[in-house]
């Protein structure tokens, strides 16, 4: 996390958990928040998971998760990638492009 | 073709269609089969396209097809990436390994 881009301006996981709640809240759909501490986190260990869904940026995280799996002994996942939002600019929206202040949340630019 | 392992022992198109082709009725889905002389073919051109499916190995060739996608002004696709089957020696089963006569198509040791 400190060797994010602007670090500092990363918002507290209480307050990204609760936008991320009312975005699956509106669409009705069952989830659970899980916070993790590494790119494998539980995602090796759910023995009964299908899928793990990912952006390019980072689909070596999911590469990592099957070979920890393959390694226990437990199916590999379909990786889904799912390709990133451009911003008005044509480059991808980011949060870290976003804390620097580059574009907003919807991909405007401010600079 | 003639840069892969054993290309010689590779069947012709039409038998490998039409063991496709009997697989896929077996499983009653529509489909259509599109022969392709480059890693990109027709999934660059395809405007109302969400999803290509490849392996591990052809993965690169997807971000590819997205990026020739984007210069045209298309949406990107999703990426699912399918684990690749391990044979009983734990390596993939690879029509490259059937080829050599390393395993059968089922992944059993034939060496």
């Amino acid at each position: 996390m400190e060797s994010k881009p602007l670090a500092d301006k990363i918002l507290p996981f209480e307050e990204r958990e609760m936008s991320l709640r009312e975005f699956l809240d509106s669409r009705g759909v069952p989830y659970e928040i899980v916070k993790i501490f590494d790119p494998i986190g539980p995602a090796a260990d759910i023995e009964d998971a299908d899928v793990i869904i990912v952006s390019t940026e980072s689909y070596r995280g999911a590469l990592a998760v099957n070979e920890r799996r393959r390694e226990k002994g437990l199916s590999e996942l379909k990786i889904i990638v799912i390709p990133l939002v451009l911003a008005e600019d044509g480059k991808p929206i980011s949060s870290s492009r976003v804390r620097s202040g580059e574009i907003d949340t919807e991909g405007r630019p401010l600079i």
